[in-house]
């Protein structure tokens, strides 16, 4: 009784067409800022409300995307997509244009991976030829729904992340014409993993543990080693996860640290630009794999990487009940011939 | 250049091996309260909460369907879940014991069907022998979240609908010894579509366009006939919704009033139990699915049945905000030899 292994291998890659990342000019600012394929000053991405700004982000995410994929929308089996504001409306709201059929999830910030994962899943099994996931976040919209509103002012904590108002979209196809083409090979799904955090000012450590959890079934199941991969990105743990993630592996008698990092702490510079612990929503890293990690994998520069996406899957409310926060991260294995 | 078809027709069928349903007094009540495996006379199920009581009716929906199935949590490659909660929580806190790796949904009252319709998809793939779908809602944690809260005391006008106390929960696998199982055999996911409706009291209105774009895309694709089958039920759109459904499908030219019904009318008895419009909630179709349906197609009373999840995909703030309700319907063909 029992499953075998969590990994799954898929039986035919499953490649990536083309991506699109989507963000602020403070992503603009960022060390990543050129590798998004569209900015904007305007926080609002000419909308009127934050959260209609979000679903603008998510509809030129996918738009960009297609575009660079040459795909059309009509040629998509479905698109994958969720976010954080309440009922997943930046999703519905940015997707409606789009006439394709609609899978809705729930991941939090791991929203990008467990679209990826899904996706690929979906066109593996050979009912599918095409499809795209999709999801973004927006700091304003998150800070008023999950924390205060900006009005209020209030202060920071030194563990606290800041939402990053991105948006990413992939595209996922069972071929392309390009042999350089990056192309997910294996997925493995997370657990719900809670250690009794109740900080949301510190979601890096309840997400932490579900980081762990996915990374060494993944190294223990396949016997790889660490240093087979350019990059393991887990995204978002910000500096205080990033940190509580290696060490709780070192314990485990895993070092990743050599080529690891988190897409909260690559996407802002955190001595300049008052971000605290880092980046965090589900566009955090989604903007970072549909923007940079794509651009280093189109190029060569990766051939091999892992990311991982992480989500807390609690809310404003449910903590106020006295519930601790739960983590996930599902991962995915990306490579490039 | 376009999709050919959105009918997905499974490589072999998927095995309902068993499902549960769980229910508050009212459900048990009901005109199917007999189908309900486990009701409870206490609101909040043992809980200090509302939100509480959701999640434990949501692990006891998956715990009892676990022990009639004869499999062990630990047999399944994933659980997919999502429920109206702000951020899925119900989901998350729920089922937070099964150490199975969670696949996280947002499908609004479409969420069973969704659960259904991708864990059959992961499984026809090859990678997963066996999965569950899962989903809740609660009466009491609803209205506080979507309307106002219980000590309003608000009167409800006739187009609103009950959103059920209730949770249902189904085991999927690529076998069964019983040559009786029902089987699910083709799929239809829905796209998002959105006509005005802007009433957060009419959700029937603003979901019956997705019934009706996913239920003519069916028949015209596959060219079946309403008589094929036993029950064409869509789940939630209310008395105000059915009207509308099958007054659309009419003037298109589809007759489905000899056999179609609504969960959210089966599940109550409109004329006592003074729930206006009828059902809501994730938790009434996948009650009525996981009771009622799977009872009549376990028994072999029903032969071939489609389940049509049909979902409203807003939140009270994008409302505010001036957005209308997009809804979206995904369809099952369940069928037992």
């Amino acid at each position: 009784m029992g499953r075998e292994t969590e990994l799954i291998k898929l039986n035919k890659p499953v490649y990536i067409l083309a991506s699109a990342a989507v963000g602020s000019s403070k992503e603009k600012e960022g060390p990543l800022g050129s590798y998004f394929d569209i900015t904007d000053k305007d926080i609002k991405f000419g909308k009127d409300t934050f959260e209609a700004g979000e679903s603008e982000m998510q509809r030129l995410a996918l738009n960009t995307a297609l575009k660079k994929a040459r795909v059309h929308h009509r040629e998509l089996n479905a698109v994958l997509a969720g976010d954080l504001l309440n009922q997943c409306t930046s999703s519905t709201y940015g997707l409606i244009e789009f006439d394709v059929p609609f899978i809705g999830l729930y991941g939090a910030c791991s929203t990008m991976a467990e679209g990826l994962a899904l996706g690929s899943l979906l066109i593996d099994g050979g009912h599918f030829n095409k499809a795209a996931a999709a999801t973004a976040s927006h700091f304003c919209a998150s800070e008023r729904q999950f924390r205060f509103p900006l009005e209020y002012g209030g202060q920071r904590t030194p563990t606290s992340q800041w939402t990053a108002t991105a948006a990413g979209a992939a595209i996922l196809a069972d071929a392309s014409p390009d042999i350089n083409c990056p192309k997910i090979s294996e997925i493995m799904f997370g657990r719900i993993v809670d250690k009794g955090i109740t900080d949301l000012n510190n979601m890096g450590a309840a997400m932490a543990p579900a980081a762990v959890d996915t990374i060494l079934k993944y190294f223990r199941e396949t016997g790889a080693d660490p240093s087979d991969f350019d990059m393991i990105a887990t995204g978002d743990l910000g500096a205080e996860g990033k940190r509580i993630t290696e060490n709780i592996l070192l314990s485990e008698g895993l070092d990743i640290r050599a080529n690891y990092n988190d897409c909260g702490l690559l996407i802002y510079d955190l001595k300049k630009q008052e971000v605290n612990a880092g980046g965090s929503g589900c566009g955090c890293s989604a903007g970072v794999f549909c923007g940079y990690l794509m651009s280093k994998l189109s190029s060569g520069e990766f051939k091999n990487i892992l990311f991982i996406g992480t989500g807390a899957l609690m809310s404003p409310g449910s903590v106020m009940q006295g519930n601790s926060i739960p983590g996930i991260a599902h991962l995915i294995n990306i490579r490039v011939d």
